[in-house]
């Protein structure tokens, strides 16, 4: 079987409701990835396909019990209770295309699965980067419609002229961009966040609007354990160079 | 619908009478850039397709309205009033390709454009960039035959052997070339810039050539004024940089 | 003849039975590459296929006796005496693909030969360099599936949580990935290495286990003089070394 | 018409008798262009065909004459007297294709126009750097028989073992192997050069061994006088340097 340049294996070929699909990949701060991940997880979203392509890296990641994982993307659904929808399709996966034409295709690819599942909305999930740490992080949007952006803002979704100044770059930006050519609404969610490191306090932010938004309870415990944890040692960071400072003031003092 | 690798989006399709294509996409200085969506604005010329592509970098926009745009180029027709033409196509855009080979498929692509609306002459505008300020900027020309020097000089082109040196880079460039292989005669103009800011004095030069060559009025004030607000800002920053050295001059005398 | 992406010519077309494929390219320490073409030679493997290909470098080899050689991957067999398998298939060669895209297309056309010739098994040969020397090196392993993980410890090899913590990147790596997906069940067997330097003791002990595991008798005093030759190679630099540390101390006494 | 990835456009299609390829494209000191390009002239070749392609870089050279000229390779053809041949082929040019891949589809497209023209034998012509001024330069060869080692040698070539060590990269060198699996016997002529600037004096002795070889009386005055005036350049800066040397060693002397 010759692989093909993107390679959708199917476990099964679920029948939704007007599904809403919700991107979560790597990227700044890994925002959209913690958060979309954190969904698939809490509310029990069942796999349905795997996405491999030669557009990721040649790599695979060996696991804790010595196997191994050829790098992926992987597509989730959930059902919502009663059967009248609106379902929930997730995109999670470890890594993005390494090209920009690779970058395209997939998220091409993508895009004919949406219209295959008859998908009605897309929510992208990304990092905005700020360079400074965030005590509150916003949670900043972009749409493909500007009816969108009212509907946003009731869920506290901020939409500030020049943020993202830079404009979207890869999945959750050309899922917006085909979305539209392909009439699909989209809207982009970006947590704010250092960029430093892998973000929890600023996806739970993210899981916080999109849960309103979907109107899904998802359970938020594990991902506030997780930003305590790195609340813990950024604030011991800050402690240990406060320390250092004071040391040199006191040095300066006696020196004077 | 499995996006092609340039997907050409109509709008409509004009019939066009001896139409000339007009390109200015984003490259040294901004200078054809500028000068081609200033004519776009002026003589209010139509949109009637969009280009997408994955040749180019793949990124949204983000717009002051909190909605997105897929980066693109576009084109544009203006009829001439007595229909009998020449008409005038204009090629604008957010990016150009970013590999070689994305470069000469969608130059290809838009010869191929060209074709079909029998385009019977092709203008390329760029930046010549000389890494010093240009006080008043020349238009520089290049053309695919002899013949069209002498015309071009009539209307104050300037042909100098050795400039550009480097020979000329992208689509602009490109569509030249190609337009030679398709028997469509073609010039490159390049307003001089220093190459360091968006330079719209260089842009006004060119448009007041091209004006002239398609025998369009076009109104330069708007042009003018953002020569003047960067010429407002370079020249406060040359006054600061001079107070700084007569600073220096009276420091030195002081010592002496 | 237009060639195509991927060329492989054959020489022959052998029946094998069960046959298994060891593959080793280069890689960290030539550890890989080192022990295929040992066993290679040291079991007279019969070549039966060339692969060329434009993901390959642009280059030809220029051979001691003045004729070249374009840049390849090449594919051995061996049978087993007693004509009841299991057969081997050995794939070395000067160089890997050097594009991502085209690390997948190369290992993926492996597969499809793998598959062709009806192979039971995969294992991949590389090196896992540790950036420091390494007295007596291990080998690690990676498997597709669970059960791998005992059959393998059985034979002396290390499984390692957080070992490689980066992956397996590479043709070592996706002929695993791809291996599983089409089915056939793969190890990678990694030899312990600084990375400096052509490691010919790190192969040395990745074809002990593997003459092991496949039930090859393989003499390994090649590459044990190898092994010396750079032993005596590094121990030279550490006496030199320490020499000059000893003269500094000497130094330092003396002006004490 | 759309453009194919190498688009070769014929002025004629020349019967040509046991015709021999030259190649000399620029790379090191330019040699093989420089040596190409003389013979081109010197026997009044004459030009059969064009290739553009996608694979070179995205660019046109603005000529003296300010009309502009695509990128290009170009193939020119000499009949030799009596009509019994051989004749000769050459492919001169501004570039060669800029990725790895591009390189194979543009030396294999130049293979397939050698099958159709029942070409007997390729020379192609290049530099090997040897990073210091070079008095003498040889002429080293490289084949894909070694039957032609004896014949090269024959005509002054020299083989020497390591030289060059780091293989034959780019169109010299896959026209080489891409002919070997087309069956077409390939040398590789290399003008020994610093490689620090374009080499007419080591193309010089290219053409002299490749005039010999094919049986072709060029004249070589022009290629000298390039030459000598590189030479008294290269003794100008040789002397400069002296003579601020010696101009030291006076001050020290002065000092002293």
């Amino acid at each position: 079987m010759p692989m093909d340049d993107v390679e959708i294996i199917y476990d099964e070929h679920p029948k939704l409701v007007d599904p809403i699909l919700v991107e979560g990949l790597p990227g700044v701060g890994n925002v959209g990835k913690l958060a979309a991940e954190h969904i698939v997880s809490e509310i029990g979203a069942k796999r349905f396909a795997v996405i491999f392509s030669r557009y990721f890296p040649p790599q695979v990641i060996v696991q804790d019990d010595g196997t191994i994982k050829l790098v992926r993307n992987e597509l989730y659904y959930w059902k919502r209770e009663g059967g009248k929808g609106p379902d929930v399709v997730l995109l999670v996966g470890d890594i993005q295309g390494i090209t920009s034409e690779g970058q395209y295709i997939l998220a091409s690819r993508v895009i004919d699965v949406c219209v295959e599942l008859g998908v009605r909305r897309i929510y992208t999930l990304g990092g905005f980067g700020v360079g400074r740490m965030v005590e509150d992080p916003r949670v900043l949007g972009a749409v493909t419609r500007p009816a969108l952006v009212e509907e946003m803002r009731k869920h506290g979704v901020t939409f500030s002229k020049g943020e993202p100044g830079s404009g979207i770059v890869g999945a959750s930006g050309l899922l917006l961009g085909l979305g539209d050519i392909n009439g699909i609404p989209a809207v982009c969610l970006m947590g704010e966040t250092s960029g430093y490191f892998s973000d929890p306090s600023s996806a739970r932010r993210l899981v916080m609007v999109l849960s309103e938004v979907l109107d899904i309870p998802v359970d938020l415990a594990k991902l506030e354990e997780r930003a305590d944890q790195i609340e813990r040692i950024t604030s011991k960071l800050r402690d240990l160079e406060q320390g250092e400072k004071d040391a040199s003031r006191e040095d300066l003092t006696y020196i004077g």
